[in-house]
C-alpha cells in the first residue's frame, strides 16, 4: 500500500477506527477493506451466477444519479439514446478483426433458444438439442459490430451525417476474476457511437468526448483524473486512438475511468459503410466509440471512503443530509419531530435530499454508525438541549467536524457545507495524487518507487511494445496514459537509455 | 377489420389520403399500415438479429418519456431501483416449476464462454469446445428466479419486509413470430418484485400497481384500458392472480398492456424464503411481481395513429410543437426566424418541447408531411403574411383542424390546445372501445359478432378452461380478463349454457 496514504491513516483516522462498522481497515488490507465496504454499505453483493453482481438499492441510487448527469451532459453534446439488440451473431461479431481478436476470449455465446424436460429426473430441465442456432451469438461485450451493420443502412450521403447516438446498456465480459463494480461479468455502461463525415470531426469528437468525462467525474464525482492517450498495446480493440481518463485510488494503483475511442475507418471498412460527399465521391464513414460504466462506482469508492464506511460527495449522496432524534420517551420524540419537519421541509425547498429517520427501534448511536457506513455527508442531530436552545448539532461525514448552529441558519449552513465538502473532497484528492506522482529517471529508482510508494511514475519510455512488454514483466506497472499535457522534453528511456520527447505515467492498474 | 374503424376511416381521413406518406391506408391492410408505419416514422426497425429490434432515437425518446414518468410512480408508491444479473443459472430456472414450464420453450441459453479462432478458414470464429460452462445459463425471460433467489439472504425477520424493488431491463423470450414492439425477442421493461409479511399485504400491492398501471396508460398515454384479472389458463406462470389492463386497438383487437400478480408464497417455497414473524413463528414470504414493456409503444401507435401517420399524445411526444416556416429568399427567412425565435423561447419558459425546423434544403410541404408521419401535436407555420398581421397559422395533427393566432396569444393557444388534445385522444379512444363492446347471449351471435366486428364480447361463461379452449379454437378469441368492475348478474354460460354470475370480456388479442 502506498506510503503516504498509511500515513494519513494513522495520523488521522486511527482514534476513529474503535468506533468500528467491523470494517477491516485500509492499512491492515485494503482490498479487504473494499470488498466488505461494497457489501456492508449495502451497495452491490455477489449473486449465484458466477462474476454477476446484484446492485443493490443503494447502489443503484449513486448509478441513477450518476446516468442523470451524464445524460444530460450528453444531450447537450448533441447526442441521443437509442437502442441496438443485446446479440451479435457470430458472423458480425467477426467481421471486424481486430475488435473480434479481441473480445473473442471473454464472450458468452448464445447456442440454443430452447430448454425441454429431462426424461430421467423429473422436474428437471436439459438443453433441447433440436433447438440448436443456425448461427451462434455472442452476448455483446461491446456493440460496435452490430451499430455498424445496422448504420450501413441509415448512411448514403453526407447530409445523413454526422450521427450522434448513446446507448444504455448492460454487457458481458468473460472475466475470470471478478470483483464488484470493477471488475464483473455483467456490467451497466453507456457507450456512445458516432458516425462522421471527415477524419478531423470523428478525432475532434473523440477529444470532446473523454473531455465531457473528465468535466463528469472530477466536477461530479469529485475525482480527479488524468487525460491522455493509450499506448498502442493497451488501446481498444479496433480502435486507432484511444483517449482516456485515468484515477488514482488510495491504495496507490491507478484506475481506468473511461475511454474514447477514435475508430477511424475500421468499422466502416468491415461493414463497408460508405457515403457520397459532397461533391459526389464515394468515402467510407469516420467513427468513434466511447464508454463509462458502473466500475465508476469502484473508483468513488476507493477515493473517498474511509476506514469507517463510505464517503459520498454531496452530488452524488442519494440523501445529502439525516437528520436523527435524540430523545427519551414518546412526548420528546413528538417536540423534535416538529422541528425536524420543519427542517426538512425548509431543505426540500431548496432540492436538498434530506431524510428524518424517526425510527424508534433503533438508538441514535446505530444510526449514526449506519449513516456514518453509508457516508450520508451531513448529519443533523436534535436533542433535548437543541429544544431549549433552538440549535441543532451538524456533523460532516468527511472531517469529522461537528457545529451547533442555530435552528434559522441551519439551511443556508447545510448548502453552503455541501458544496464546501463537495470541493473539500476533490482537493483532498487531488494533493493525494500530487503526492503520488513520482519521476523516475532511472530504472532501480522506477522499481523501488512502484515497489514501495506507488502511485504514477513518471518517466521516459522510448515508445516501444518491447520495452513496455519488459517493464510491465518486470514491475507489473503498465502505462496508464500519455498524458495530454505532457511537456516536450528531451530525456532518455528509463529501461532501454534510448532518446524520448516526453513522460509517460506508469502504474500498477486495477 | 373492425367495421366501425372502416366507417370512420371512410367518412374522415378518406380525403386526405391523397396527400400521401406512401403509407398503406388502415383499410387496406391493417397490419402493413401498422409494420410501415413503425420504420417510416423512424421508430423502430429489425436488425440483423432474428427477432430483435433496433429502436431508433425518435422511438426511444418516447421510451424515456414513459420510463421518466413510470419511475417517478413507483418511487412515489414506495418502490427503489436495483439490478439483478441477466443469466439465470438453469438450477435456479428450473426451481418454481410452474414459472420454468412457461418460459422453457423461448429460452436463450448460454453454454460457452469463449470463442477462438478457426483453424480452417482465417479470420473466423468458432465457439470453443473448452469452454463449455458446467451449468447452463438462461438469459432472463423474466426475473422472479434469480431475484427470489437473493431475496432468501436478505429476509431473515418481518423487520425486512417488505421489499418494494423495481429493475428497468431487458429481458429475452425466444418468439417465433415477431413483430416491432408488439413481439420481440428481446425487448425492454420494468419488473417490480415485493416481498410481503402477509397475504392481504401482498395482494393490496399487486391492485395497487394494476391501478397505477391504468393511471399511466389512460392519463398519461390516452390509452383507455380495462382492469380486471386473468383466467387461469391465461394467467402468469407462476402466478395465484394475475390482474391486467386491457386496451382495445382501431382493428378491434385486443392488447395485454400491463400486468401485475399475486405470486402467493409459490417462489418464497421454490427458493425457501422464510421470516420470522413478530411473535417469533417462521413463515413463508408473500410476493407480487408487476410489469409493462416496449410493447405498450405497440399499443400508442395503433391506438391513435391514422393514415397520415403517427399521432402522438402530447405527453409523450418528444417534439410537441413544430415551427415552419415559409418564406422566399434570404431576407424573408431571416424575418420570419426572428419571430419563430420568439415564439420558441416564449413556448420553452413554459416547459413546450418546441423544434424551430429552419432548414432551407427542404420546402415546406415536405416539412409538413414529415412531422405528420411523426405525429407532432401542433405545427406553427410562419409565412409572409403572418409577417404583415402579426398571426401566425397553427394546425393540430389529431383533428387537421387550422386556426389564424395572433403573435401575442400564440403560447397560451398553444398550452391550451395541447391539454385539449392529450383530452380528445382519450376520449376517442374510448369513445370507440364503448362502441366496440358487444353482449352476446347466444354463440352464434358471439360468433359472429368476433368474425365480423371485433371489439370485446361481454358474455357470460362457465368459469370451465373446457369451455375457454372450445372457445378460442372455434373463434380465435380469448377471455382477455373477468373486468374488476363486472356486476354480479346471473346468466348462463354463452358456450355452455351452464350458469355463471357474471359476464367476462372475450376478444382476438395481440
Amino acid at each position: 500500500m502506498c506510503c503516504v496514504l498509511i500515513h494519513k491513516i494513522r495520523n488521522k483516522f486511527y482514534a476513529k477506527l474503535s468506533v468500528g462498522k467491523n470494517l477491516t481497515s485500509r492499512e491492515e488490507d485494503y482490498s479487504k477493506w473494499y470488498n466488505e465496504l461494497v457489501v456492508k454499505a449495502d451497495m452491490a453483493e455477489n449473486s449465484a451466477v458466477r462474476g454477476c453482481m446484484v446492485i443493490k438499492p443503494y447502489g443503484y441510487a449513486i448509478w441513477e444519479k450518476m446516468q442523470a448527469e451524464l445524460d444530460k451532459m450528453f444531450k447537450a453534446t448533441g447526442h441521443e439514446n437509442a437502442y441496438f439488440p443485446l446479440f451479435v451473431p457470430k458472423s458480425l461479431f467477426e467481421a471486424e478483426e481486430k475488435n473480434a481478436e479481441g473480445f473473442a476470449k471473454e464472450c458468452a455465446v448464445v447456442t440454443h433458444y430452447r430448454l425441454k424436460n429431462d426424461e430421467t429426473q423429473k422436474g428437471k430441465l436439459i438443453v433441447d438439442p433440436n433447438a440448436k442456432l443456425e448461427e451462434e451469438l455472442v452476448v455483446r461485450p461491446t456493440s460496435e459490430a452490430v451499430i455498424w451493420n445496422t448504420y450501413k443502412s441509415w448512411i448514403q450521403s453526407y447530409r445523413d451525417l454526422p450521427i450522434m447516438i448513446n446507448q444504455w446498456a448492460n454487457v458481458v465480459r468473460w472475466e475470470m476474476r471478478t470483483r464488484l463494480f470493477l471488475r464483473t461479468a455483467e456490467f451497466l455502461w453507456q457507450e456512445g457511437h458516432t458516425a462522421h463525415a471527415s477524419k478531423q470531426e470523428a478525432l475532434d469528437e473523440a477529444v470532446l468526448m473523454n473531455q465531457v468525462y473528465a468535466d463528469f467525474v472530477e466536477n461530479f464525482m469529485a475525482i480527479p483524473v488524468i487525460q491522455g492517450t493509450k499506448t498502442a498495446s493497451e488501446r481498444f480493440a479496433g480502435a486507432e486512438e484511444t483517449y482516456c481518463i485515468e484515477a488514482l485510488m488510495q491504495d496507490g494503483k491507478a484506475l481506468q475511468a473511461g475511454t474514447s475511442h477514435f475508430l477511424g475507418q475500421n468499422f466502416a471498412k468491415a461493414f463497408d459503410v460508405k457515403f457520397a460527399t459532397d461533391i459526389g465521391t464515394l468515402e467510407h464513414v469516420w467513427a468513434t466509440s466511447w464508454g463509462v460504466s458502473t466500475r465508476l462506482i469502484g473508483a468513488l469508492i476507493m477515493t473517498h471512503s474511509d476506514d469507517n464506511g463510505l464517503v459520498l460527495p454531496p452530488n452524488l449522496a442519494p440523501h445529502q443530509v439525516i437528520i436523527v432524534p435524540i430523545y427519551k420517551g414518546e412526548a420528546q420524540q413528538e417536540e423534535i419531530a416538529v422541528v425536524a419537519e420543519k427542517i426538512k421541509s425548509a431543505l426540500e425547498k431548496r432540492n436538498i435530499r434530506v431524510k428524518f429517520d424517526n425510527r424508534d427501534k433503533f438508538k441514535p448511536g446505530y444510526k449514526f454508525n449506519e449513516y456514518e457506513l453509508k457516508g450520508v455527508p451531513l448529519r443533523i442531530a436534535i436533542g433535548p438541549k437543541d429544544l431549549e436552545k433552538g440549535s441543532v448539532e451538524i456533523a460532516r461525514r468527511d472531517n469529522f467536524s461537528k457545529k451547533i448552529v442555530a435552528q434559522g441558519e441551519v439551511v443556508d449552513f447545510i448548502e453552503q457545507q455541501l458544496s464546501e465538502m463537495q470541493q473539500a473532497l476533490f482537493d483532498k484528492a487531488k494533493l493525494f495524487r500530487k503526492q503520488n506522482i513520482t519521476k523516475a529517471d532511472d530504472f532501480d529508482e522506477f522499481k523501488k518507487v512502484i515497489e514501495n510508494k506507488g502511485g504514477f511514475v513518471s518517466a521516459h519510455w522510448d515508445g516501444t511494445d518491447a520495452t513496455e512488454e519488459a517493464i510491465k514483466k518486470q514491475t507489473k506497472a503498465t502505462i496508464r496514459c500519455i498524458p495530454l499535457d505532457a511537456k516536450e522534453e528531451s530525456g532518455t528511456c528509463v529501461y532501454s537509455g534510448k532518446p524520448s520527447t516526453k513522460r509517460v505515467l506508469f502504474a500498477k492498474a486495477y
